[in-house]
């Protein structure tokens, strides 16, 4: 599929990540105003909100759009939102009559001027472990190379359940947190901030579809709305003491923070590839009836305090062993019920190279190889002021598919944790 | 604390659940109406939201029990729990005069007649491991007893996050899921149904407040609404394969039932009791300021279908290592967001004994030595038909605060668990 023309003109640029092929749906506000939906069309948002309220372009009877968040919408099912997309790219082609435009053009504001919010209600949060080259490297480190590969790890997508509350959009400050930390030659833990806080490079699937009792890996995949990049962040010292036996929890608590914008599987269609060839079978259950993986390119960049960005790593989510279909059939396997705005991390994404790492903790090797960035300084994790930041897209004929920046600094730990962060009052 | 007298005699029986000193809150409907919220006295359910509708008990200057669940009464906080109690105390006391008796007396309902829901929404869902005797019966089963207890255990109370959706009320039937299984002598995993299905004795914790930075113990019971019990369902086959390295995902997901009323803090205050003597000191954040486990004794009955229940286990909430509160507390060290509706599990609460222990698997030593029921059957495991109930309540000086049951019924598994099951469309 080539470029589609728009008459925005900003949309028209080979390199931008928002051509009218992508149309990605995110929620945003522009000064005092309440938060709205629009979709995200070169340089500029369309405000569809608005559209909605004057009718000029509605997804079902009843208002879906009059909320900040795009959970209504996805309720609706995938024949509406094919047939929604459908008539956006018609009202935005260039193709469009000019009394079209002329309805459409006042409800454009430029990019530049807006704030992004979440761009849905986050109902549960799951994270998995699925990408073979992440696994191994970690569990190299944490359990040993005889060890690193878990005996279920080629048959189960393993994950964990995650915490919704912890999920915020793209330009959230993220806290370093305190908690309980021990060295291999301590005797008992302290409690401390973390001193190897890290990101993990995932990207994360949207369900837009309930589901109650299991569901084939093709239904799996139907019930996905789109994607977006997330960024786990790990506090790696809290983790390894935490961990065993029932997985990672505080570790993982602190933040997760996702980009603005939902990008469709519609606008992903084009760049579906196969996942890897397996090395022992998959149960059928789990096997995929077509591909499912995503050529998506990803980058992982980090600044120290004004400084500018070093590029830490490079990847590709096709790297991964399974995918979000597979990932989400065998969340239902025991009938767990699934709902509208629940969100799926992929899992770290590294590849073979050591540059493709997508975790500081594989990057500089558990901090004993450290990177230097361009600016000259030294990292084994995370420092105070940095800001890490992903970004992703497809490459198609003449377009990019972008995902728009999902970035987070780095703050200070608070000097004591007990006093005045929290919302509940103090004493009793 | 004595008996309070009620004017509904029901509520003054000695061995009653439901006497004035408890007043739980919950959500019932009669016939076709829409739920309603609702008290237990005696053998009846006093409607709380016509109460508010006609003005005669308000919580707050606009309603909060037009919805079928007590999110937004918790929401109001503690000094308004205090005083909505105090009224509704005041209103059903035996002092009360013939004209407040005339006013409430319409808004009575048999409980026989009522159908019980879910009484709150639930946010979030966190399980813990804080049972001592628990954690070493599974430890030892599991990794061996120089593993049983792992070595973070003594200072970590340790959780995971399970799955909300997977939340129901009493009485809610439950299907035996299907997952991958893999016994010691296998090479491959199968996927097949739960062999080894199972039941956790637990208390929920429900929290009433949200917070978003680091609480202490004492805000944290100071955020805790009321307490439930909880089973949380386990498929022990599935678990064992699955559970490495990332912990329990599928095996804890079917569901998770509750008991249909929130016993509140209020009401188990005279019941409040010390954790045990600390083999290992706790760190500063998660010591207590005062007894913050209760004195619940607690039973488990299973019955096979169309049979009497026998008494699997009996046990008391006070072998618990930690309480409710120190499990908030360090749920929110890492800066984690808690909200109103977040339901904490426990953990299994065994006792000491054999027969004080709060499952299955412990009961049966994974199935190695079977029990036999009242009625003859032989138990290893959850059989199909049966169904398990805990009950529980605290002892008072003349009267007893009850939870009501938390039961449910373990249907076949599916014959094809991809067929006829999901709600999402068929084929694509």
């Amino acid at each position: 599929m080539p470029l589609l023309k728009s008459w925005i003109d900003s949309a028209n640029a080979p390199e931008g990540p928002f051509p009218l092929n992508n149309l990605p749906y995110g929620v945003f506000s522009t000064g005092a105003e309440e938060p709205r939906c629009g979709t995200a069309i070169g340089a500029m948002i369309l405000d569809l909100t608005a559209l909605e309220e004057e009718g000029i372009l509605t997804a079902a009877e009843d208002p879906v759009l009059d909320v900040p968040f795009w959970n209504d919408f996805m309720e609706l099912g995938p024949e509406i939102w094919e047939s929604y997309r459908a008539k956006l790219q018609q009202l935005l082609s260039a193709e469009a009559p000019p009394e079209t435009r002329a309805l459409i053009e006042p409800h454009l504001v430029p990019m530049e001027a807006a704030e992004l919010h979440l761009p849905f209600l986050v109902s549960e949060y799951t994270d998995f472990y699925a990408g073979r080259h992440h696994a191994e490297n970690v569990g190299t480190m944490f359990r040993g190379p005889e060890n690193a590969l878990p005996p279920n790890w080629l048959s189960i997508p393993i994950g964990y359940n995650g915490r919704a509350s912890s999920v915020v959009v793209s330009g959230t400050p993220v806290r370093r947190p305190w908690g309980q930390v021990k060295g291999p030659e301590d005797d008992l833990p302290r409690f401390a901030p973390s001193a190897r806080f890290d990101i993990e490079l995932e990207l994360g699937a949207v369900v837009g579809q309930p589901s109650e009792g299991p569901v084939t890996v093709a239904e799996a995949d139907r019930m996905i709305f789109g994607y977006v990049l997330l960024n786990d962040w790990s506090a790696r010292d809290i983790q390894a003491w935490e961990y065993q036996p029932l997985g990672p929890f505080q570790a993982k608590a602190t933040a997760t923070t996702i980009s603005p914008w939902i990008v469709t599987k519609a606008a992903l269609a084009p760049f579906r590839v196969d996942t890897p060839d397996r090395d022992r079978p998959l149960l059928p259950y789990l096997q995929e009836p077509g591909p499912m993986l995503y050529d998506i390119s990803l980058e992982v960049t980090l600044a120290p305090a004004g400084k500018t960005p070093t590029t830490i790593a490079r990847t590709n989510y096709r790297e991964m062993y399974y995918s979000a279909a597979q990932q989400l059939a065998h969340h239902t396997t025991c009938g767990c019920p699934m709902n509208v705005g629940d969100l799926l991390g992929s899992g770290t994404i590294s590849g073979p190279a050591k540059d493709s790492r997508g975790s500081l903790l594989e990057l500089t090797w558990g901090g004993k190889e450290p990177i230097t960035l361009a600016t000259g300084e030294i990292r084994r994790f995370i420092e105070d002021g940095d800001t890490l930041a992903l970004t992703g897209g497809a490459e198609g004929d003449g377009y990019r598919i972008g995902f728009g920046r999902c970035a987070g600094m780095v703050l200070e730990a608070l000097a004591d944790p007990y006093a005045g962060s929290s919302s509940v009052k103090r004493g009793q």
